[in-house]
């Protein structure tokens, strides 16, 4: 398959660990150069982040189970990038 | 015909395989050099995805027999950008 | 006359061809160096495109007789540019 | 007076001649180095367009005689840029 | 005083002389290096414009006095940026 | 403390002095390399500004006692940054 | 872990001190090279600012510690990037 340079996760955290430990921990995955976590919505229990991971050639699965080694679940997967270089999406004027 | 140097299409996929094998595959694609699948929407039965592939002279024809080939189904072709660069569409003053 | 760089034009056309080959026969008309089409609508008979051409000296009519020749019809002339560069049409401070 | 480097101006237009020939003699007049127009409205009998001109100094006055001798009149000048360069306006923190 | 870089100031003036020639005029004031003059509204009497003046060390009042000289007035003033270089005032995470 | 390198304060100030010669007498307290001030909102009787200070290592008192020297009062302290450079607050995919 | 090189918070704090003295302060622990407060939100007795640190191996109990130590608590962590570089969070053509 093609190298997996980007990819960008919807995940359901739990409170602990504290964000910054988690995103410590995937960055730690070999395949990872960069990793970073935004805040989308948090309620009593559980945070939902989005996560964006950035690599030569990511490996997609040790990455979904370094989220839920740390207790975190993949809501969904919200982009991904493969081949050379990313190539970005952008809006058309058809877009709003 | 002058060369396919970008194709942007909106897809209708199942949930297996997951994104990132599905846009691997489609990486592999002999004329593609980077391609981006960005989530739409999603149901229970469907993700709708748009596609970004990007080349020196893409073969759409494989492209969307490849999609095919791991279950999509091409809903629409929303961008194409042939020649000898890709000329950007920009917003004029008219549009919102 | 000062020579056509740039040239944005609202296209209807038929279903068939598809935008790739569309655009791959517009890309081969002699003064067109990149063509970018961007599906704006379609409903059942025909897709409304905006088609973007760009070159050192376009030539409106040969374009508008390939957009022909290919089943489209030229719906509006959205922009054009002429002289020695690309001047930007941009949003002043009056602009939404 | 300061040099004038761009000139924008809103213009009405019968259809003929299209948009392409009209700023293509447009970008003819001595002082116009290039020239962009983009189509804002159009109704049955005139197309509403604004258009960008820019040079080392523009003549304002050469520039809206050629707008008249092609069927066109300038509605408004809604910006002007003069002097050594173009100062943007830029949104300050209170437009929208 | 440190030195005035950019003045951006809101004027009312009447239709004549057109913007083109009140710019000309302003862009010679003795430190005005670059002015634009933006059309924000205009009735049957005013133009109300936006003029951004960018220069070494601007002198307001002779700016002003100029303004005034063809006739129009300065409504307010809308930003300043002084001192060695222009602070550009950036939208925070605050701003809508 | 990490040295001051952006300050950016909401400021409350009669209409005189007038804006240009507020900021040019607060571009040049020591600290001051370029300040900027743009105009929020004006009634009879003050002005509304925000201000922007930037330099390597400003000094917040000396400003604030400047700003009330010619009589504004500031309201409120919107942003700072410290350190070896400015670190700027980007909108995240939660931001509107 | 993976390096942290961001961190962003969302923090409750006391008028005192003033946002200036308390950047300053937390610009001074160890591994912030760089950080940025900015104001949301204040009512009479707290301010809702939102705070970014950069730094190439920022430790976050730290900082945390040094916000708590002038009188400041962390609401939620808002953003982390860890690893070799930061990879920002683009919004794709799914986010509004």
């Amino acid at each position: 398959m093609a190298p997996l340079r980007r990819l960008v996760v919807d995940v359901l955290k739990p409170h602990s660990p504290p964000l910054d430990e988690f995103a410590g921990h995937l960055g730690e995955v070999e395949s990872v150069a960069a990793v970073t976590a935004t805040l989308i919505e948090l309620d009593k229990e559980v945070q939902n982040v989005e996560i964006t991971f950035e690599g030569q050639d990511l490996d997609a699965d040790t990455i979904e189970a370094a989220v839920e080694e740390f207790g975190g679940t993949v809501h969904s997967i919200d982009q991904v990038a493969c081949g050379e270089y990313v190539a970005e999406d952008r809006r058309t004027v058809r877009d709003p």
